[in-house]
């Protein structure tokens, strides 16, 4: 057997076994070891930034950018912060052994729908390590096991974490196999894994297109992804002045980088006398580049053509495609075509059209008179996230702690039979 | 590009058409058009029958064992039963629309997590032709558009009962394509089907275990699917005697080629003398076969060694593998190694145990006192299902309605910014 195959194999296989001990685990236990991981990062930040200095060094050598290099930078306050972090997902409440639903049929059997882990995640994720501890928290505290698959710049101070995860679950009695990490860089150990379609039970890769793509490719086994966010705020005839411009300002600029930012503003033709400028000036004198439909561009100075690619693309930048509809209707059916069912939004002050809205737009989140940004496990009120699916199955949008969990039915009886 | 790669493209896109169509009608529209579909499968019985017997006809020719041509078989009978379950799936409430959950959240956000359908579904199955209209009422009934790919034995049939559904679609202005029928038996056009990941949104093969691993290995979609059923029966130290015959019996004897059929007994090594000869004699008197491990094998006359191939087999047949455990927990343990998590039962009086059980058993649906059989949509209320997922992902155990469904959340609020 190939060495890398046997070395996913071997890993997954040790997994499986922590996973079948961790499902067993009491919450309590669980929490009791996110309390002293919480104690550890914090004890440990010296270490830590020791390391995470040899990987800074190396991307500074390697030519990684300034945005990378600050990906990848710990400092004690981020490492102070993860700890938090990790605090915080102590509180939230159990998932596992959650009662779903439940009732008694007709012949006496009382059936519950409890939930369960899902088992064994393979995580797969770029240069932040402190994902290396969200994770590995988030996945634990719903009784998983994880393998981690960080990324080769941040091999120092992952491996850092990694010793910090296995030392507290073995102080806590947890099995210490709950939290393994790749340890070869090699791209090919990755196929391995996603081969192992019997022992992982679904993969969660978080990084660029072509990741994603690889991923969804290559892998045996369920994949929670995120591809893009192309988010509307679509201006409805109706709407409030103050909260379009609100609204718009706070979706587009708030954190343009973000896949829940606005990438398009669609106009009703009825309001854009009275609410484009208004909103074109507020944009444009926060450093929004406007990408124009031909009814929009004239009437914004210094606003560029659209190109059809823009209504397409995820800018993650100060710049915004704009284009004025001739109804509700027509904004709809521009966020069926060309959206990716990420987060859309309405600002409008008519029942009909929220109501209209809230029904046609298929998408994971449907704001009406808010704005894009609120599509987030936090502001869902999730505690915290591993990611936002873009797909609709098993779970659509953020994915918190339950997201990460399945559920098994137990049916009580007095000796029924059919 | 390849003419069966243009017809299943051209094919899967009509289907996404129907689908964004179907997922804004009304339940009561829906319903309306299964009452006409079981009203036009009674009133054209007879050109139903002339179809399927020129399928039997090339079935005979082919040389088709009796029992598939009797699966294949369609009479008065079996249609009219086909047309009440279609009237059944009418009456079940309307899973599009439900509201999950909800709440308002600090900053004055209503959020909702609403039930939407998944869209397109893939149905690949064999040779019942009922099950083309079991499907299309199961998918369309909770707004999906599907894709019907029978068996080529089926084929006059599936085509006779696809123009019913068809001609019902049209006359309920409901969209043609919502069900559409796979013309070709050609196997290659399947494979395209399954690349269609971005068009579709799940397939469901039902068959055999190579059309099952065929499928899994090729989608680019999820699949819901459904693997072996090793269900066990386990006998604790204090089960009532006459509960445990019954559930034994029951669960072996009752269906034994489903898959909530038992196929091993483990009983507690303290319960054995008091209970091991009366239930095997009771299996024996039914014609069951017994294949006993080492303890069991000399306590039953006419029984044989099991072999530990046994222990992992689905039989499907009256054949039993039978083990004499030490403890509960060498009986979980057992359940843990060689079943499959589909349904696995205790009989025990005492409480303890009963919470282990169900604590440490991760099955699909875990039994108290209660035969395997019962792991069932119908006896577990959900109405129809669809088939019994053997994955931990998306849905667990038997899938109905709801289970076809996939969620958005609706976020409603009065100018909210972050």
């Amino acid at each position: 057997m190939n060495p890398l195959q046997e070395y996913a194999e071997h890993m997954a296989q040790r997994s499986r076994a922590a996973a079948v001990q961790l499902a067993l685990t009491s919450g309590a236990a669980r929490n009791l070891w996110l309390s002293r991981l919480a104690r550890e990062l914090r004890a440990r930040v010296t270490p830590i930034i020791e390391a995470n200095q040899l990987d800074l060094a190396a991307g500074t050598r390697d030519g990684l950018d300034a945005a990378m290099l600050d990906r990848l930078r710990l400092t004690p306050e981020r490492i102070g912060n993860l700890a938090s972090a990790v605090e915080q997902i102590a509180a939230l409440p159990d998932p596992v052994g959650e009662v779903i639903e439940g009732g008694r049929r007709p012949n006496g059997l009382q059936i519950i729908k409890v939930r369960v882990p899902l088992g064994v995640v393979f995580f797969i994720y770029e240069s932040r390590p402190n994902v290396t501890i969200d994770a590995a928290a988030l996945c634990i505290k719903s009784g998983n096991a994880v393998i981690l698959r960080g990324g080769k710049e941040a091999v120092h101070s992952n491996s850092a974490l990694q010793q910090i995860l296995t030392e507290t679950l073995a102080a806590s009695s947890l099995p210490v196999d709950a939290a393994q990490l790749v340890s070869t860089s090699d791209r090919e150990a990755v196929g391995h894994f996603l081969r192992l379609g019997q022992l992982i039970d679904v993969t969660i890769p978080r990084g660029g297109r072509s990741l994603i793509e690889r991923v969804t490719a290559e892998a045996r086994m369920p994949v929670i992804k995120h591809f893009d966010g192309i988010c509307h705020v679509y201006v409805d005839e109706s709407a409030d002045a103050q909260m379009a411009v609100d609204i718009v300002i706070n979706s587009k600029c708030q954190r343009p980088g973000v896949c829940n930012a606005a990438e398009t503003l669609l106009v009703h033709q009825e309001a854009v006398a009275r609410l484009l400028p208004r909103i074109a000036a507020e944009l444009q004198s926060r450093g929004v580049e406007l990408r124009c439909c031909p009814v929009s561009l004239p009437l914004i100075p210094g606003s560029t053509p659209a190109a059809p690619i823009d209504y397409r693309t995820e800018h993650m930048a100060l710049v915004m495609s704009v284009r004025v509809v001739d109804s509700i209707s027509q904004a709809i059916e521009h966020i069926r075509e060309y959206g990716s069912a990420h987060t859309d939004a309405i600002v409008t002050s008519n029942l009909a059209a929220a109501a209209l809205f809230e029904a046609q737009v298929d998408s994971a989140a449907v704001m009406v008179n808010a704005s894009t940004r609120f599509n987030d496990g936090g502001e869902f009120g999730l505690g915290a996230e591993i990611g936002i699916s873009t797909d609709r199955f098993h779970a659509r949008g953020p994915c918190g702690l339950r997201e990460m969990t399945s559920y098994k039915y137990i049916v009580r009886g007095a000796g029924q039979i059919r």
